[in-house]
């Protein structure tokens, strides 16, 4: 298995960690859009939505559990924050692991396209 | 309580399902950003990601259990998609009822702000 957030989780790749439990891992993007830039990802390799099912998708309750605590943590509760999953190419997915973008403490951009 | 999207579910206000189930509403959005804008929402009333806990958070999993099947039934599974919620002023939400964005059927702006 190629997939460099698989790497990510098992340390091969460094990252900038700011939350781990069994289940999730998040880090800060490599290449931040916003002043709060957190990727969240599962352990398991999902490659993106298209995959979650009824028996994988219990982790996606987990990763808004950690997006709210984080970002509490990371004082945007309050000012405002998106969580962003992309899928294929037509929303720009680079990396086929499933991942959501927390982004936040800036006034984010409405139009999407 | 004045919510207009649990108007929306209950019926009260009318709306373009596209799904139903015991724990989840989706329908079109009224003002469409993208060909394929679908916003799917909890019934229950949660007011947004911040809201999101362990004690109710299962219902996340099944809407992206939802958005996998409608991307899939709405033809854009292949061609890519986008799921946005957003929390606060600074993302825009506009409506305090915890609803996801199901964006596709055109290429997707990537910057956020």
């Amino acid at each position: 298995m190629d997939c460099i957030f698989c790497k990510i989780i098992k340390g091969e790749i460094p990252s900038k960690k700011v939350y781990e439990d069994e289940l999730v891992y998040a880090f800060n993007d490599i290449n931040p859009m916003a002043p709060v830039h957190v990727l969240i990802i599962p352990k398991q390799h999902i490659s993106s939505v298209n995959e979650v099912t009824p028996e994988n998708s219990a982790v996606i309750s987990r990763i808004y559990e950690v997006a709210a605590k984080l970002a509490s943590e990371l004082g945007i509760a309050e000012s405002g924050y998106r969580i962003v999953s992309n899928t294929g190419a037509d929303s720009g997915q680079t990396v086929f692991h499933l991942h959501f973008h927390l982004l936040g403490g800036t006034k984010l951009r409405f139009e999407m396209c």
